[in-house]
């Protein structure tokens, strides 16, 4: 059982303790703890997505009656609006947003790298046009670094280049080797003890590049690290190849994070492989689009179809929304541009994948990971 | 101390029974009680409004921790989405909302009479084309009457035709004519021993036609009366000087209801004048605008001013919103175009007029309603 030693035992870079409390039979898949200075994290876990410091249509306090432990906030869309020091100055994000629970921020470098034809990136680091006034900025693996200790979460994470699929194995070579250099830099930048500093994994879906990556950040011995640079377009089978040589290289006893994945089918998989934490903006992504995760499957509820159909988005869902409201009035609500109507389905898909993850965790605990793997294979399609 | 008879004693048009508990000396402002088939209503008493059948942004749960005891919703929008019918079968309002305290439907009478050129009156009834697919409608005092039994709330409100200020007194008086003879029908059709059929006044501004229509509308013995066609355009002077001459001519233990008021300033110098229920969505409204009422009057919270503003959108306010939030995080949600920043909002102005509401009601039973008219008079500068 790994447990990396925590702040108070006088390592700065150790913000957190991870410590592994159960293991599935002939898989990676584990359930985990992460204690953070807000709180401890039950793993594996699904992230609510916060980008602006606002999870969308949802308050903080209904993430905690979904029993959401964590929630990630964009440091590129804080940092251009309200502004780091705005919010180290309101007392940080925790205090900004009123959620007093775990906080992670990603480093910018996913949200810089995919602004196309309005960013240049050097090894130095990235420049960029903003996407709200066109205003010109830089930013460097000690710029995001800072720009995140004055957001304050609890983890946060190295600047990275993630490279979209498909893309040229050299240049994916280049940008993994960059993401390298910049790991040491954010490293040697970090300063904050109530914080811990996550590296970031790429290479792309070249299985030797992933192990050239994870090796060399294992190295760093970070407190956790990411996986980035997946689910980028990649055909599934690819995804998980790479992940699996990303994962054999990092090591154990470290908390390891799948970033912007996704649905219970890849969760599932992905914690057969290894991995402890996952956020995705899917559920109020879809939700915007009338569509609810149901246990059979996705439905459009804004459909004609549910019109008339007074059952619950899911029947087999315990929510507020599904103890509560009907398909026909949030299909009612939708129509009629309600704001209600989008709050009510992402407040289900919320609660839908945050249950999805404690079941997978329940079934690492005793012992049924097997069984229920297959159970979403099936439904999801998945293997 | 006026009752109205309860339906149980046999009287199929009267389901709600009024009592005066309290009256304040020197005026006609009364404290009271409505006992409908959903709980009491304290009065005078604030109804949020919930056009589409959701009050806009707010959930039920909300609504009732907020101290909410009935919301209005729109007759004209539900026929036309989702449709009566379809309410009906759902159990009615009530259960399609899940809001399980009272509820008032108006007439259409308002919503239709706006339609402007989409819309043709006769002594029938109104002939209209949707705002939403421009389908062909006709709406009588009777079909008014189903719809809203179909829908089930609470109180219903006769079908009338509400006449925008500045207007010819000629058209008035027609149209005051028309609603009294649509009264008429309406109470012949009305068959739910459940639901309370309120009569409307009309007259616009002119004092001998309010009377007329009080009178009128009085000698058929309606449970409750809605004094409608004010705050339509019309000055201050003159719509107070209206409402007075028609509560003089509306008896004593009837509750009054002036539709689509308003402003704390008009809530209190209308309860002063013997008004017991108003409903406005200027709360929801002005928070769309990023507007939020408080004790020193109202602030644009979206103003760059408040960017670094960490206190709560009203000091002086218990709400859950000011006890959790700043100003400058909700300036950021607005700005940044997040959702939750309009929920906020919204919420904390309902509950602004809920509690404003509460206050009137508090003075008149505790003997300071003079002193507490004279406050807001300093504050709002309606007298």
């Amino acid at each position: 059982m790994g447990t990396i030693r925590g702040s108070r035992e006088g390592d700065p870079s150790v913000a957190i303790i991870f410590r592994v409390v159960a293991r599935a039979p002939s898989s990676l898949a584990r359930a985990g703890e992460i204690i953070t200075p807000h709180g401890v994290i039950q793993t594996p876990v699904f992230m609510p997505v916060g980008t602006q410091g606002s999870v969308k249509g949802i308050s903080p306090d209904e993430l905690l009656e979904m029993g959401a432990e964590m929630v990630l906030a964009n440091t590129y869309h804080l940092y251009l609006r309200p502004g780091a020091d705005l919010v180290r100055d309101a007392g940080g994000l925790h205090a900004f947003m009123n959620w007093h629970r775990g906080i992670l921020t990603d480093s910018g470098g996913f949200q810089v790298a995919s602004l196309a034809d309005l960013r240049s990136i050097t090894d130095d680091g990235v420049e960029f046009r903003s996407h709200i006034d066109g205003s010109r900025h830089f930013l460097t693996p000690e710029r995001a670094v800072a720009i995140q200790e004055a957001l304050g979460a609890d983890i946060a994470m190295a600047f990275d280049e993630c490279v979209r699929y498909p893309a040229d194995r050299d240049y994916v070579r280049d940008a993994m080797r960059r993401t390298t250099e910049w790991a040491k830099r954010c490293k040697a930048a970090h300063r904050r003890e109530d914080q811990a500093l996550f590296g970031i994994v790429q290479g792309g879906v070249f299985p030797d590049l992933r192990e050239q990556s994870a090796r060399a950040l294992a190295d760093m011995d970070f407190p956790g690290y990411g996986i980035g640079g997946l689910s980028v377009g990649e055909p599934k089978d690819l995804m998980f190849e790479a992940l699996e040589h990303a994962v054999a290289h990092l090591p154990e006893d470290r908390p390891r994070y799948l970033m912007g994945v996704g649905t219970p089918g890849d969760f599932i998989e992905s914690v057969s492989r290894g991995v402890d934490m996952f956020d995705c903006v899917l559920p109020t992504r879809i939700a915007r689009h009338g569509t609810a995760f149901t246990s059979a499957g996705r439905i459009i509820v804004r459909d004609a179809a549910y019109a008339r159909d007074f059952s619950p988005l899911d029947p087999e869902c315990d929510c507020r929304v599904c103890r509560s409201y009907t398909r026909a009035y949030i299909r009612h609500l939708l129509k009629a541009g309600e704001m209600l109507g989008l709050r009510l389905v992402s407040y289900h898909n919320l609660y839908f994948l945050i249950r999805v993850m404690r079941r997978i965790r329940a079934s690492i605990i005793d012992g049924t990971f097997k069984e229920t793997r297959q159970e979403f294979g099936d439904i999801c399609g998945t293997k």
